[in-house]
């Protein structure tokens, strides 16, 4: 008899075109939510303050950007990268919708690029997935692309088709909440003073907390999102690697760095984009996260309370960004680097 | 003045046919939900989304059957077990109702087994719980046998009475629910293939996915149970003891394997009976979990969409299941087996 | 570019009789108790049966008295103690109405005291913090003094100011529950049989169980009270400091302590004072928390049902209490002692 268990799809599994409907439709709770405020400390009122959130025109507060985003995220991972060799980027990540407790998230990808490699063992593989909410609305739609063992070698490759995907998601493309009244007042709540004209292009922000991440944490947290790639959970399976030990899903080093961006950011209420990201290290239990942030652009938009500031924030491990000047040379990412995310970040203007 | 400090029941303590109410009624919520996904990685849809569950026929999303056992269960700790020198065994687990969020289990036990060891030092109590919700239906109903120090050896032995307990939860008996309207389509949710009659008397399932366990994680799960067994949680204590630290509780071993099976058995919904289980060994924060498969049997149903299949969950540390053959011989259980249990699962029919 | 990371309050910033509205107003909900109840294994059936709730006349389960204390507290971290050099001590914190479940909490602080130390490098600082409700009723009102830095040693000292605080809350000042129906028919609920005329003045309880912390718990505590002292999280920066590593924040020690004495105190089901308090030492990851209580005064009520006990609640670490004599002697604190706390429980009568 066949085995009934599913290894996941290898490189030559993956057609041109096809739709792989993810399975485990998810409904967020209130528990996710607390379970998310303990994992990163973040205080964004928005996703904490049911009398804020009504306060700007929600009917309730929105579940945390990055909670929809790893939940979502999560259901991918069984048939896109369970047997990935390394998930090498994220682009055109858009925030479609708020999500609200209650709300149920399905997920669907498509395979939108293919590129063998030329050593025949693995291959390249593009992917849009678009998450769902219970009234088929869509809530988040981005791409991302991993690196895939091929089991059967003798499969031909496939023709080479690399997506074209934007530099960053433009300003014209980002949801804007509507109805969304917020003005300076909510400093009373988020505890900034600063707002969307009072930044500058090219300014850095090196926030000052740390953020020691340990296994019960990282794991409960990967779970939640029910992420199922066995090298986040199994210390058995990972002493026999050269890392020899569980390593970090990326998606709890990039929420520790919106939490620890918050101190500077105050009033950064929402992200509606990411733009693009890498994880140029991995991250360990026992680490500690540290984030620096710089303001790349600097966008008016179609709305009259809000402006979008496009940042690039840096994931540090063991080292606080004021000992940090140069992410990147030429021979690659400072080594202590362990996040550079390009991610677009709605803030309210100072009004009049 | 005379310690107000309860310590528990010896064995000296329980009287045959003796009815114990258990303490600290039970209110489920969403929190225990989120937190027992965060504890186990579940993947089962029927307890994550609220419209899966409604296409059933639920009118809302039924509670994680071992997350509503170990709740029910770790109330009759702090008077059955909490001087038990060992656990025994499990016999004739009955789900008997579903849980929703909302639902209040309050547990009693009555004393329906006792033999004093021939020592006279301790001895056996077998009791069987039943935990009813807020309207007085019975939700779990289970027999398990503990051994008990005596504090009095003076007290003379108790007549031995021991238990008559079925091997297994008869067919018949199993709780059946309705409306239930599960078909072939719900692999779209589970992601799972494989049909109750796609199964084999015989056929071993070897879930390739581990999972490690630390103390913060097994030690928040089992004080969510309200399980006060002060071997969880008191590494001072244990210091001094041959484990020489923190046992973990053998039902977050249950739920890791239950969770570990996932692999194989995505349509394998619900949990009807545990027809009897043994703590092989014990397992440590650091170990890896692994799970095993057998199926025992393969039973009809009269029910037009469900099936029910017998399985041996079998549980291990530190090794992957393809590595281990032989789980017991005449010399007892291979020294990594952790868990030895008789489960009875309810699974769809493919139907036509 | 002037920094825009706002690094907290030193000595020099604080005036006297200065109101501080503390950001991230917080709405508490079903996940923040399931994770209380995770972190503790508090087992008082008030905050965890709906039906025993309100069979006392609550409308539903209102929340742990000290998760709210600690969700409420954490707001004036970055406000009042992000600089502090030490936490000196509480007093008349007050419990002034029941935390439900979407209740949303906001706290707001006066400075009314302020000392300048003899060096002119730091000072005390005496706070009244007050958490309001949505419909700004006060759920709770504290005072505590912090020793912060000073940044700027040129500032000349404030004029001293050092206000007077009671040694307690008094009897007629505590709040209490209306209606209130509690009888000693609880007792099936709680496990208790010991009420309030069953205490005697000057009994010591010494509560047996142990409950050891662990890194991933204490930093996802802390977290979920938002309380940001970075000593919690920020286990680099703990390298190059005396303690070597992250110091466990007291108010987890509180509720280890209050989880703790449960046992011998099944009916205390509310506290209504915490009279003042010291963290005796500081506590680490891998410590075991115990508890020994000694009953200080027993108070008779205007109420029909129940009566309130004042408490000295001694925490230690890695010891028993049945190991500990002297808590404290003219050479200060015994060793092992982490916490000494006065606090004030309501536990109901015997009635008749």
């Amino acid at each position: 008899m066949a085995s009934k268990i599913h290894t996941g799809r290898f490189f030559e599994d993956f057609k041109l075109n096809e739709v792989i409907q993810h399975a485990t439709p998810r409904t967020i709770t209130a528990g996710d939510c607390a379970m998310y405020l303990a994992f990163t400390g973040t205080r964004n009122p928005l996703h904490c303050s049911t009398p804020f959130a009504q306060s700007l025109g929600y009917t309730q507060m929105p579940v945390d950007d990055l909670l929809a985003f790893h939940i979502a995220f999560g259901k991918t991972v069984p048939d896109i990268s369970v047997n990935a060799v390394a998930n090498l980027g994220y682009a055109d990540v858009r925030f479609l919708q708020p999500v609200f407790v209650g709300d149920t998230l399905t997920t669907t990808s498509t395979v939108i690029g293919l590129k063998q490699n030329s050593s025949g063992k693995n291959g390249v593989v593009w992917v849009r997935s678009t998450s769902v909410n219970q009234d088929q609305q869509p809530v988040l739609s981005w791409v991302r692309w991993v690196m895939v063992h091929k089991k059967n070698l003798d499969v031909p490759a496939p023709e080479t088709v690399i997506p074209e995907l934007p530099a960053y998601v433009e300003a014209q493309q980002l949801r804007l909440p509507e109805p969304f009244t917020a003005h300076h007042e909510i400093s009373v709540a988020t505890g900034g003073r600063y707002f969307w004209e009072d930044y500058a292009v090219g300014e850095r922000l090196r926030h000052p907390s740390g953020l020691t991440l340990n296994d019960s944490d990282h794991t409960m947290a990967t779970h939640l999102y029910q992420n199922n790639a066995r090298l986040h959970f199994d210390a058995h399976l990972m002493q026999s690697t050269p890392q020899g030990q569980r390593l970090i899903y990326g998606g709890v080093v990039i929420s520790a760095c919106r939490a620890l961006s918050f101190e500077g950011l105050e009033n950064a209420l929402s992200i509606a984009a990411i733009n693009g990201g890498t994880h140029a290290n991995p991250s360990y239990a026992g680490d500690t996260i540290y984030c620096m942030t710089e303001v790349l652009e600097q966008w008016a938009l179609p709305h009259p309370q809000l402006g979008a500031l496009r940042l690039r924030m840096i994931g540090l491990k063991n080292i606080p960004p004021d000992h940090v000047e140069n992410i990147k040379t030429s021979q690659g990412y400072h080594p202590n680097v362990v996040l550079d995310l390009d991610i677009t970040v709605l803030i309210p203007r100072k009004g009049n």
